[in-house]
């Protein structure tokens, strides 16, 4: 059994008719809802809720956490933001999505600005595997082909992804490293980039595949934490004074 | 369902009363033995069988192999090296425990001499997780200690691996990268150190632990293959001559 | 030209006897002297200088900055932390030794605890060269040995290394990844582990040749930085519902 | 001083007048040429010499060997091969262009089947550069580009680079890993993409500028190599059978 959180500040979709059009119940409304049929065992939360809705009890039973945010990345307060990161040190798996590279929490953990060129001009991407061998592609094709998107380009400014398993060719000219693996502490992260609010990506079977799979991949490994700080010796050590 | 091939020459426990004392069934034996009961589908396959036992069908059927490996590395034929190597290619999931590392199989997929230290001094080994994040290390403490054991010491002339997971403190005074993984093509390889033939490694319950969670890891991801060679284009190129 | 400019926290050197007269001049006082022998060009800057000694004017003249902090990390103000974090970005290398491992720019960098096991025992430490393509390596043998060091041990928690050179050995029975490599936007970081103030370490030679090597490693790359924000196309993009 | 062999397989050169045309000396001449201005010392070695002008002695004074073949890969001899492997082993850099991707020394170096898709169409071709750190990019642009050039597509069957510098983005819609370097041993390995025989690309002076700095950044570390085989013990190792 995995728990697994879906994080959405879930603002366009009250601002916008034409994201509310394509995600009547949210991003994290659709995002629930294909990962509540692959079996898994999901709840959402989003900015306006008490503590954003990620109290220390819903992390705390929280296996992987999925987070999509765009427009109020500063009001996410930092109290939040460092219980969330403890958590991930600590071993839960998050999910970062699209506009969420700008997130304060994947802007902590990763040390680097996170910045990108970007471009809304209803053009088309297509997400190529570089990495056939990860569970992480499991059951998608050579890539995947989105009509319109928003361009995201390189120089992604990131640190070197633990593993890189897709890149996207955008109609306009770039290309970005799209699907990303780090580890932190006991934590799995994966950065996946399309998701633009506008369009009906997270509709798209592939991306839904993608996301999916990626959660099984990022759920903690059970096993005690280190443990740190001073230690004795487990070997006998000289006294070298006196030798 | 996981199909696991369990590779050993098997000829330390022919010669050696000590190994066929701690081996009887051999290390094939006992590897099988507790895969079968983490519920794997498990088969072996041994030097002097025709083929070694790895026919065309047997590794078509075979989702993970297990090698083990030492006095005969030469007699493994190239045809059955270039097999295996395809079918890693192809998808299959790859283990190489200890001495193994000096395999034709092995060297080829690295590139390298794949050369060490060693010695046989009976020894203790200390191996560190260093990647605690690591489904490999699933249920594993801080360290696995092992009493006696030879040592391999570095430089390990391996390639960078894609993730080290562990690393060995000797009692002689060197260390070595002993939990390595890699990919090839759509294949998934771990190399794992300990398993000297004239110590009862592989009935500790740690290294089980981590050999099965290595089966696990290393299933192949359940996708098409890539399409190589002459490639039309996806979209239109310009006439450059006449613009 | 190189410009290195040596930061150190440079307390224990007013405090503590036995630190003074290992180091009279300090500790950034023995790195500065085997720099410039080095032909390097070499400024110090400490603590208790106004803004810590690093000003914009001094970080926008540094290529390489060197970092020795234990006792007042908390005393680096977050100024002159995200200041230094912005030039690291913008290309200048960074050199992060021994205690520096918990000094608030690693740890804003790493985006993780940075935390280890420690012992002050008077124990030996073997630190093993583990790639020995590396120019960091460049006229060290296979190995560093100190006959007195603190023990650093593992878990040690930090993303995994882009690169990592060198691994120790303790006496006591504990690993640790002590030379470890990162980028870091357009700039470059290196983790060197040895250097307890209580020993001599900083006039061994070897210790001497590996921050030569890794302050030549980490000079900033000749180039313009990349451009970030909403991007032109370079390319034509479809009218697609036209067509 | 660092020394180079180009070395060419020269033959499109002797077949096809449009190849001749571009590159009248060959493109061992014009890369040698670009080379030498840069200060380097470089010498050229074709398949049609004796031993592919790849002695023992050439390559013992190689500290870094650049490969272009394409038609006659299967003519060099797996004598020269191994010669040329042993030397990378043992330190020597090594820069392997555009078709040399299938070349036998970059296959057994590689482990993999080094595939990849592939198209000649005229099309546009734009590297951009996703690590600004690395000093191979040192003086390049956000991209290089090409304004024809053959097409190679993902998926490229190569082990994950240790760095990734580079990323093609075509005009017929592909995405290609173009600036990718690896460590074999105590050789260093970059491997570059463009550089179809029909085009001008070695005319380019940002291929250029590629090339020479993937030279200085691939010289061999000055260092003793390491030693493997059986090894005496550093400590004293405890007598298990009487405490």
């Amino acid at each position: 059994m995995i728990n697994v959180t879906v994080w959405n500040e879930n603002r366009h979709e009250q601002k916008n008719p034409v994201v509310r059009e394509i995600y009547p119940n949210g991003i994290h409304g659709v995002i629930a809802q294909f990962l509540m049929e692959d079996g898994l065992e999901v709840k959402t939360a989003t900015l306006d809720e008490a503590e954003h809705g990620l109290t220390e009890e819903v992390l705390e039973a929280t296996d992987v956490l999925i987070w999509w945010g765009h427009l109020a990345h500063d009001e996410v307060t930092d109290t939040v933001v460092e219980r969330v990161k403890q958590r991930v040190l600590d071993g839960m798996g998050l999910i970062v999505l699209h506009s969420g590279h700008f997130s304060k929490i994947f802007k902590t953990l990763m040390g680097t600005s996170c910045d990108l060129k970007w471009r809304e001009a209803d053009e088309k991407e297509r997400i190529w595997v570089v990495d056939p061998s990860h569970p992480i592609v499991e059951g998608i094709g050579e890539y995947i082909e989105l009509d319109k998107e928003e361009m995201y380009g390189e120089h992604f400014d990131i640190p070197t992804p633990n593993e890189l398993i897709m890149v996207s060719w955008f109609e306009g000219g770039e290309v970005f490293r799209s699907g990303c693996t780090y580890s932190r502490g006991n934590g799995k992260v994966f950065y996946f980039r399309p998701g633009h609010e506008t369009y009906p990506t997270y509709h798209q079977p592939d991306v839904q595949r993608v996301i999916t799979n990626a959660v099984h991949w990022a759920r903690p490994a059970g096993r005690q934490r280190p443990v740190y700080g001073n230690a004795q010796p487990l070997e006998v050590i000289k006294d070298k004074d006196n030798h």
